[in-house]
């Protein structure tokens, strides 16, 4: 009987939900239907802190909105309410209701500062409540709005090619400040262009930190102003580099969209695409009396900056002042060493810490060592790094959690379910300790990703990370967050991102690469849209194919 | 020394080969530099059954290249020419030279046969000898002439601005006749425009069948002629199907490609699907005397046809026709029934014998079945398919063999090697048994896999199976075959083939999503290239910074 009832939700979901999140997965064989309650699928993810919504719903015309914000000159609403509006736009819509219930959305930001940047601890909650006239988005801070609007984007539905939304009332803010995503640009180069979208897909999700790991051993792609010679010998090729403009390009798309760039210079270790073009900063290896005689497995030549020179010092300095200049957050990530050089303030690996070094009150430990191996997928525990979270807190700094978030050690299947599983206060035996996480960050560390397969490997993975690191601690059923996923996932589909699939399944008219419907009209608005460049390849004999198929579907049904 | 040796070769390799076969892989990490010889690059992916090669060498211009075949009219032979010259034209080459050494290639078919589809035990084998002053390739079949052409456009590449050949001698023939990729368009639809790059990727990798698992218990995208209703009602949705029309655009697209096109319908199980339009097909469950009370886990309502009713037969048999109508190849997979009804010739998974039933000796079995636990990818052992492969063989028929080659089996990292070191007559005791292996199919089931990742999953790990069944038994080396692989893949990408990275490193100037370089001339060819789509979103900004940038790196060199 509770399988009928499911299915029955299950129809009702597929009726109500068509054009936005239409989104259906299905069981994985015949012999496993989906548990879990598909009814939950419309409510946003991350799921919010308090919500509810009755059966009541109004119509709305996302094209004719009229957004009233208290803050319509800062750039951050500004440019918020401008994607917003054309994110909640449908392709499909039918002309313009004459009457619609909402008119507007009221964008009310309760401290009228128009901040800049992002930054840790910033204030990120907002209220949302609907009709029956207008919606009312209330935030304390621009950043707030951001997330607000997000959730605001996911409420709206398509029932009968009419926008329509739920009586919702939301009061929502993080469970923790720091929700970040770590992209390492060494080992693979990735392009502008995809890390835009990913920051797209990092706001949508509501993430606020990209990590950027931005050199490696492999290759030194970053460009400084003070030594261009790094990236000349170091990058790859004079194409697979990031310019000062690039750089800031990256930090302005998202400052809008209320995520800090953190940008991470790994240092001592790790360090031999330095030494491209500073031979000098890096320490040879000696073995029986000899240098420049790497025992490889053990250890590797020119590897770590040399310790034992002035100079390594003088240059580290120079060239991180250079830095601090291009970055604007507060914090540095600075790899794995102790944060010798003046900055602000500094992130940083564990490892010191494991070592005994004593790191100041106000550096970030980033907790990644695990026990798990990597290649024996049956062991989903997650609690297998507990004793090095623990030993990162002892001396009261506060920790950012990854042991568990590590994206690119693959597993076949639902994989993103081991994700969803981790709690990062976990660990955690005192009170102390638990106020002490400040948040964690999904890596994608990238020996086997690049452009290719950057954003599918990501999405919607990552948004298992987003929701256990913004919602309360007791949203944990993954059964039912699989449907929320999907629709989710979905979601990303129709904004461009080319997220994988969770499961078996379709996403409604938003699959990728699906062959395009028949136009309306005549057909030549021959256009290359985001992230359906397959499109663009379907030939005009398909096109027609399509079109009669189309047609033969709608006169037979 | 020996690193000081294969580091010079690396220097050399670098300069020699920049244009065609950019492709770079690096160590994965400073402690692993990597082993194998770098040397082999240059030789074509899968190796050749006999070459030589020495380093005299020969210009030619692909552009100006005269073909001379002796079956011109052959639609496969002009198509390939067609296809290869453009293959080999490169975008950068500069003004052709006034004077090249080789003028043409002439292109003789011994059976001068113009065969129309390919089949089951066709001769593939081809020769190639280059220069002084013409390339000559020589087939006994058409088909051999499509792998002579793919192998000759693996062998030119660049050296400053000039396009070059070694001088080569190649002798060569598949070492299996059968080597499939099985894809499943039923977990998940896949676009038309996938499924066609997905063919090219298979022809430039020398494999000769592609595995049509069209329907499953998930949805019904087949569009048959004489029972529309079951994708009517079975399909995902009215666009995702594939109508008459697209099939027929696959199974030629393939044709002129040499790739057989096998069907599956599977029956009697995983059927789910087609009792949406025709309940009476399918078994109910029965359970404490009732019927349609699945016990799940165990078993499922509505999985399997109804053996009991005389219509199954009748329909199905009306179906089959229908489908035999549509596909030319010889072949039908049957999936894992007893193939009642009349096709010309059957292969079928190996199910049925594992219970005793008694087959056709014309019917191949395909066999599947594998000990290993699928989440444990610290086993990498390759013969936990023997004893399924063995009781396959007992009844004399021929078999395929796919245990080793799931590709949906994710494992972290380089699990490209899993798969090359897979031997399809590993398991064989005796010399009747290694006869009875016509070949190998990669499998790449789609609970995971739809659009978006598809292509990427796929390549360049398919490559290392493709390998296996074409090159000779002795081929085995995975350290030597990853910088050959890691070439293959750039080949791919720069073909259009978003396939992923093999190891860190980069692929010259085609990596996916690369910004474009600064045009030539105005810049105003705003086109919206293959697997590039990334390309055409980056901003009139970036291009002008990527000038630029490039600007400045040209000058300070």
């Amino acid at each position: 009987m509770e399988k009928l009832r499911v299915f029955r939700l299950y129809v009702a979901f597929l009726v109500v939900c068509f054009q936005y999140c239409a989104a259906d997965i299905t069981f994985i064989a015949e012999r496993f239907p989906l548990q879990g309650n598909r009814e939950l699928s419309d409510v946003p993810w991350p799921m919010p802190t308090e919500w509810s919504r009755d059966n009541v719903t109004f119509t709305l015309s996302p094209t004719s909105l009229k957004f009233a914000p208290n803050l319509p000159e800062c750039d951050v609403i500004h440019g918020a309410i401008t994607r917003y509006r054309r994110l909640m736009s449908v392709n499909k819509e039918t002309d313009p209701p004459a009457e619609v219930d909402i008119e507007g959305v009221n964008v009310i930001v309760e401290n009228t500062t128009c901040e800049k940047y992002p930054y840790l601890d910033m204030d990120e909650s907002y209220t949302i409540s609907t009709g029956p006239s207008s919606i009312s988005l209330t935030s304390q801070s621009v950043w707030g709005a951001l997330r607000g609007l997000e959730t605001l984007s996911q409420l709206l539905y398509e029932e009968n090619g009419q926008v329509r939304i739920r009586n919702w009332t939301i009061t929502d803010n993080p469970r923790f400040s720091h929700r970040g995503f770590l992209i390492d640009t060494s080992r693979h180069y990735l392009p502008l262009s995809i890390i835009k979208k990913h920051l797209d897909a990092m706001t949508w999700s509501k993430m606020n930190v990209l990590h950027w790991h931005i050199v490696d051993a492999q290759s030194f792609p970053y460009v400084s102003h003070a030594f261009p010679e790094l990236s000349e010998k170091g990058a790859y090729s004079p194409r697979h580099v990031y310019t000062p403009e690039a750089v800031a390009e990256v930090i302005e798309y998202a400052r809008l969209r209320g995520i800090r760039v953190v940008p991470e210079f790994d240092t001592p270790g790790h360090a031999h695409s330095w030494g491209k073009a500073k031979p000098d900063l890096l320490t040879p290896c000696w073995s029986d009396g000899k240098p420049y005689t790497a025992e490889y497995g053990q250890h590797t030549d020119r590897e770590n900056f040399d310790p034992s020179r002035e100079t390594t010092f003088q240059f580290l300095e120079e060239f991180m002042n250079d830095v601090a200049s291009v970055f604007p957050d507060q914090f540095l990530h600075a790899g794995m060493d102790e944060a010798h050089y003046m900055w602000k303030e500094a992130i940083i690996w564990q490892d010191p810490l494991d070592n005994g070094v004593v790191v100041s009150n106000s550096t970030l430990i980033e907790v990644w060592k695990n026990k798990r191996n990597i290649r024996d997928c049956t062991n989903t525990s997650v609690d297998n790094f507990n004793e090095f979270a623990l030993r990162a807190a002892k001396g009261g700094n506060r920790l950012i959690i990854s042991s568990c978030w590590y994206l690119n050690y693959l597993c076949y299947g639902e994989d993103w379910r081991r994700f969803y599983k981790c709690d990062p206060t976990g660990f955690t035996v005192k009170r102390e300790e638990m106020d002490q996480v400040v948040g964690g960050e999904a890596c994608l560390w990238a020996e086997f990703v690049d452009g290719t397969n950057f954003l599918q490997r990501s999405w919607p993975r990552a948004a298992a990370v987003a929701e256990r690191l913004w919602s309360p601690s007791h949203v944990t059923d993954a059964d039912t967050a699989a449907f929320r996923l999907d629709a989710h996932r979905c979601r990303l589909l129709r904004r461009g991102i080319p997220a994988q699939p969770v499961l078996p399944g379709y996403c409604g008219d938003y699959d990728y690469g699906l062959e395009p419907e028949a136009p309306e009209g005549s057909g030549d608005e021959q256009t290359c849209p985001t992230g359906k460049a397959m499109q663009t390849e379907t030939s005009s004999t398909m096109l027609l194919l399509s079109l009669i198929f189309t047609l033969a579907a709608t006169s037979s049904a």
